[in-house]
């Protein structure tokens, strides 16, 4: 389904527990699946190996699917603050596997997502994931996490390359690193 | 400094502003120093690429020291759960890059922490970085990041080995990665 032209999109909805994945081609206006599926981390292993798990798989989908541009759920404030910590350390492996993998990763809002995939922000998950096996023309139902990383990685097709894109394709290196004294860069 | 028996330890104090380290050796109940800094990131730059940098500077450490052990502290929830989340992005970032280098990483409250190097939880800032002065025999005082990372190594190195170890060394690959149907581990 690669033509020379086509632009592929990993779209990520973090999670510590389950991290859905997404990986889409825009050809042009058109746009094809590649893969999805979900991540999962065992809840009676030390957080430091959830969090292990979480960045070598995403790791393994960059290296096996080869996207260009890297797509991420923005997480919402959970009303328990301990979960919202959780979630942001999941959160933080995920970028930290895409951005350190050379990948450029752009942020949306849920609300953004469901407007760019459904048409409005207040959508249902149903009509979330009616609408990315449309799209995508799915023979089944993804996941909800699948799902919805797809829905993520849709948005940026639409409305990614310029407006949303956090991090400049190889940009990521250029500033805001201060060494201290003494600790030279290796290279 | 280093004898074949020494045990070399990373301590992380981690922030999205600045994450600070400390690198100590352990040979039998005597500690030395061996190097400590901060990272800092540019508050201008998109979080994947501030992230990037914790991650990155992290694994320059490791590279630059090859530390046997890492522990690192446990994050306090902010009364600005924004805050709390960003802190939280950041320590998944330290521990991913410490845990897919394969270091065991350990975690420590800071009370924990403060008991270990001062001999009570309730200590000042002030009292740790004193102490943390007196038990490494250092120069001068150390960056407020960076003697909170010295502290953080300082008890491992006094209550590792066994108690607060979360993640026994090799243990990282073990369980816990279920790959969706179709996405095979690539290795």
């Amino acid at each position: 389904m690669e033509s020379i032209d086509a632009i592929r999109i990993l779209g990520i909805d973090p999670g510590l527990q389950s991290t859905g994945f997404g990986v889409i081609d825009k050809h042009g206006s058109k746009l094809s699946y590649v893969a999805s599926g979900c991540i999962r981390t065992n809840e009676r292993e030390p957080l430091p190996q959830r969090l292990g798990v979480v960045f070598d798989s995403i790791r393994e989908v960059i290296a096996k699917y080869a996207p260009h541009q890297a797509a991420i759920e923005e997480v919402f404030l959970n009303k328990n603050p301990w979960s919202t910590l959780l979630l942001g350390q999941a959160r933080g492996a995920a970028i930290a596997a895409m951005t350190t993998a050379g990948l450029p990763v752009a942020e949306y809002g849920t609300m953004q997502i469901k407007k760019a995939v459904v048409g409005q922000g207040r959508a249902t998950k149903d009509q979330v994931s009616h609408m990315v096996v449309r799209l995508l023309t799915l023979g089944g139902v993804p996941q909800s996490d699948a799902a919805d990383a797809l829905a993520c990685a849709i948005c940026h097709a639409h409305t990614g390359h310029g407006f949303g894109i956090a991090t400049p394709a190889g940009g990521r290196r250029r500033g805001g690193r201060v060494l201290p004294p003494g600790a030279k860069p290796l290279r």
